[in-house]
């Protein structure tokens, strides 16, 4: 099984804190040493690192946990190979552009006998499940809307392609356009919001705590989204099965 | 103007020495201080490197100077904005994919009244000349043919692509697709192909040198194409006007 992070927030934040103990998950206190890979958008524009290396040991890795890169949509993902070769053109997230947006996709699980149609522009590079997956909700989002639709019009139809797609195997994944964070869960996810009075977290995978305090305004809210929780002092809240929620400006929305 | 660097060869390769060079042209030995970029495939995978922060300033270009990303076929550009405002989305190289390949474009020259009609699945994200074009050269790609084309056959296609776009202005551009690396010259465009026997090379713009000969065996070839020559002491052929070429195993082939 994979990891997910996923964090969205109303401010351009660093995901430094959460991340170290996300990347001590790829090789060190977890097995997912597969492959790992992060992406974060500025504004439009996008920073996509992936490295096939565990993320315990990657530079690319060490380079993050070290850069605050400031962003209010970011999408993390440690591999442990179910589906498809050890190799960079596997390794989440994955990237497409639709409507003049970057979309961003990682996927936690394992799909039994999903092989859709993939007729239109939207093909996959690498031989994941995830990533033939990625490529026809993109198909099938291009087809549903003429142009970009509102953040409310495509999490409905987000909800009718995860269902469909959900029967075949284990399906958690985040889906990110810049402008809002999609989560889905089958089987394991967990989200907590953060927001005025803010206070100390406590990382669980390493020695490090951090009081966000002393580095947000009143203003700020950010939400997390985790495949398990991250902090060890901190409500996280699990997804039910089959359950599709969107963040925007680090508030759950829907 | 921005300046291009293209590596293509038979083994991969890094590219450590010859960027070394150029990040110091992004800001210390010249003025292509609006970001820059960088795009190593591996196999099908792809790394891609966006900052618009001055390449002798940011901390993901040291990172590249440091860590030896091995690669057959790279792509780096330096901007010097001139059309798009200096943003992370108007920073090359940019990348779609098409036909199960990613495609990773760089250009540096400036379009006048090119607003060509994107009416299929590539759109820009950012607003600069460059993106536009790379758009258009995808559609027709896709139109011209059903699916992946002989490298021979997609020079052919280019080769008329890339004519019909430079009647709007300087477009000196480098594309490639993990296989090749095409180049178009309108002005100013160099290339050395490096093999056996490999020799002392002296970089232009920092006090470094390299012995190729200890770093290489007596089969490895590397193509190199720069917007002007990185290295004194070689000897770098300049592209005539209106000249596309292509490299395949550190050659050139056409």
């Amino acid at each position: 099984m994979c990891q997910l992070l996923g964090m969205n927030c109303n401010t351009p934040t660093d995901v430094v804190f959460s991340f170290s103990g996300f990347a001590e998950r790829g090789g060190r206190t977890d097995h997912h040493s597969d492959g790992w890979g992060i992406a974060f958008f500025e504004g439009r524009g996008l920073r996509h690192f992936v490295d096939h290396q565990a993320a315990c040991e990657s530079p690319v890795a060490a380079l993050i946990r070290q850069y605050p890169i400031k962003s209010r949509n970011v999408i993390a993902h440690i591999r442990k190979a179910t589906q498809g070769v050890v190799a960079l053109e596997n390794c989440h997230p994955f990237v497409r552009e639709l409507w003049g947006r970057y979309w961003v996709f990682a996927h936690n699980g394992d799909l039994k006998d999903f092989h859709p149609r993939l007729h239109a522009s939207f093909q996959p590079v690498g031989n994941t499940d995830s990533e033939r997956a990625f490529c026809w909700i993109m198909q099938e989002l291009a087809k549903s809307h003429a142009g970009v639709p509102s953040v409310a019009e495509l999490t409905l139809t987000l909800r009718e392609l995860s269902q469909r797609i959900a029967r075949h195997g284990t399906f958690n994944f985040l889906l990110s356009n810049g402008e809002a964070l999609w989560a889905h869960a089958s089987t394991q996810l967990h989200y907590v919001e953060r927001k005025h009075p803010f206070a100390h977290a406590t990382l669980k995978d390493e020695d490090l705590s951090v009081n966000f305090a002393e580095h947000t305004s009143a203003n700020d809210r950010v939400a997390m989204v985790a495949t398990a929780p991250l902090t060890s002092n901190e409500e996280w809240t699990a997804f039910a099965t089959g359950e599709l929620k969107v963040f925007v400006d680090g508030a759950l929305v829907g």
